[in-house]
């Protein structure tokens, strides 16, 4: 842990760690449920002595951390492998491509290093409860870390939400509500839940320990490139919190002076669920008319940190795009088949964007170095695939009913 | 790499890697379809070159490694990560417990750890096709390694596996075949394809490097626990590969004088599937007459490594038991409560057989070291404890609608 304070990513004002929780109290007032959180926060580090400290042969993550290690859960949380793909990348006409394996976290997605983050953050306020509304991955997440830490997970998850969605967080231990109504029924009832009863609420980019949660798999994916900035990060993009914290990594390590340049950031949406996408493109925010992608990490009507994901799209050089179903499932089978990387829609969001800049005019350039960060486990959804399948009939058990 | 010779386990003569590929010439020739391995080859190292070249400061697990790095596919295998567990070790009466989550390989198993080995073999004798017959985890590792490494997977299936079995090993690329009949018969062609028609064999035990792969789970956890032996492994039997392999990595340490003991190495069988308990319990060999177990990673009629699982049990100083499929999905929740480690049935049979243990006259001393190796993902089989949640009845949006 290395000295902070928090900074507004709108006003610029600054704060303590223990004079704010969530948002920064003067622009957080014009924040309501239902439109993008304004007022995030933003955790400024003392960068001279994280660059005093740093030694690249071993490496100490926990100088970029805000929570000191003795409140750390003890699940191991992070260091997934990333797999250099050299025949890919020849397909795709680049010089190195590496695929960041997130889904080989405890509970199958990225989002366990936000929950780990928070519930640190919880054990050094002495709160013994976290609250979300999630029907996911950042649900499963959080009642992961709790059980390995010892606290309590509230979830609130909308009455519609598929049972075997909840299998995890059920067997976790965490205490799942079905909420009548939405998902925003849910979130608003878990916001509420926490001004009046008490717990810290783990909403996504609402508590600024998310977004540096997530930016530990921006640490490691230089780390694992040999120390290197990658010339591009490709990130699916649902409500923009990890490709935000994947921004916030490079921006630590180049405050730091580790490194003098950020990778160009590519955040690739579904078609349906587009609204960083239109944002980036048009300067105009506008909700998600109908997600309906089948790429349910990324299906999100109104994006959390859509301010902050423009943000690092813009400040990195980088651009947006969207991609179809079709192409996401189609890029899941094929990441899978040349990589030996199986990982869930929103994972391979990634790579089918990649795919599609490669084969337009914005391809990346023969030679670059590029990153895909796969974020969910694919066997977190068989069911997504399993239509597209189809297995040969029967034969008899004899080598001459094998065709040669 | 480190030279090596392979010696027959049952009568001790020994070949080059070159002169063999499966079973011993001699005893192999005993064997048939149906009955345990005979003749199983083990890997003898020049553990001389071992002992003097392994420092604990940078571990090269490459010293310990059958094949030469040059082969070895590109897919991050293994380096899993064990969390060690306090509260639950405390309520088990326990000094030190470590859970090894093996369930964090890229296909989602241990099992990856094997396919590895054998795909870095088949690169390095020129042979592009790895046949193998299994519905389960071996053959979504196999396919997941063969994707990453270029190579085709052959996997015969019984035509009565599930359709959601099949979906990773389809989506890795491989071909599946279903085969009319059990899975003896899909076992069977297996073997009269690489006979006949090429390809390097993987089925788990029949070729030797399958021993050599999961070895590697053992020598991790020797250096995650400290560097040093752990007083008792927990490890789920099924065929007997696993627990062969982890009680290699601590014959290869002390063969190089890097350790002076071997752990006990506790086998936990299901009930229904218990022929290797049997066997080591009354020292005569029969096949479990009607494995049913909902542990179907471990539910194995005929267990290819009988002979060796004995050895390993015997050697060590350790004992096998049996628990229930009720004990061990109550032992899958109750995991995942206590650590955040959502390990599929089989994993959860190792939890389940120490908590037997510990209630038992054979309980280890209080102080005791030990270590769970969950060898799957939960994530592998949801249906498995989807019946035994509860989800409570949706509540209005209102904070009032929820107890206090």
């Amino acid at each position: 842990m290395t000295p902070f304070s928090y900074r507004c990513t709108d006003c610029g004002r600054t704060y303590s760690r223990d004079e704010v929780r969530y948002l920064c109290p003067e622009c957080g007032k014009s924040y309501r449920p239902g439109i993008p959180l304004t007022g995030v926060l933003e955790a400024v580090f003392d960068y001279d002595a994280i660059g005093a400290a740093f030694d690249q042969a071993r490496p100490d993550w926990n100088l970029f951390c805000p929570v000191e290690t003795a409140f750390h859960p003890p699940l191991p949380v992070g260091n997934t492998p990333m797999a250099r793909v050299d025949r890919l990348a020849a397909e795709l006409g680049l010089g190195e491509l590496w695929v960041k394996n997130d889904g080989l976290n405890p509970s199958g997605s990225l989002k366990d290093r936000a929950s780990f983050l928070v519930a640190a953050e919880a054990r050094r306020l002495g709160i013994d409860l976290i609250v979300a509304a999630s029907t996911g991955n950042a649900a499963s997440a959080l009642a992961a870390v709790c059980a390995s830490a010892g606290l309590k997970a509230l979830i609130f998850v909308p009455e519609k939400a598929p049972k075997a969605k909840l299998v995890q967080m059920v067997l976790y231990g965490a205490t799942v509500v079905p909420v009548k109504g939405t998902y925003d029924d849910a979130f608003r009832l878990s916001l509420e839940y926490t001004e009046k009863r008490g717990g810290l609420n783990r909403n996504t980019a609402y508590h600024p320990l998310t977004i540096e949660g997530k930016k530990t798999a921006g640490l490691e994916i230089w780390a694992q490139a040999g120390f290197r900035v990658p010339d591009a990060i490709f990130v699916s993009v649902g409500d923009g919190v990890i490709i935000g914290g994947v921004h916030k990594a490079f921006v630590d390590l180049r405050r730091a002076g580790l490194i003098d340049r950020l990778p160009r950031l590519i955040g690739v949406q579904a078609e349906s669920s587009d609204a960083i996408h239109r944002y980036v493109e048009t300067g105009v925010y506008a909700d998600a008319a109908n997600p309906t992608t089948r790429a349910d990490s990324i299906s999100v009507t109104c994006p959390s940190n859509a301010h902050g994901a423009r943000r690092a799209v813009q400040e990195s050089g980088g651009l947006t795009l969207t991609v179809t179903d079709d192409e996401i499932l189609s890029a899941q089978a094929a990441l899978a088949a040349r990589t030996g990387i199986f990982t869930e829609p929103a994972g391979a969001t990634a790579y089918a964007g990649l795919v599609k800049l490669q084969a337009g005019a914005k391809a990346l350039p023969s030679g670059a170095r590029a990153v895909i960060l796969a974020t969910g486990n694919g066997l977190k959804d068989v069911e997504a695939p399993l239509s597209r399948i189809s297995i040969p009939p029967a034969i008899e058990p004899r080598l001459e009913s094998l065709p040669r």
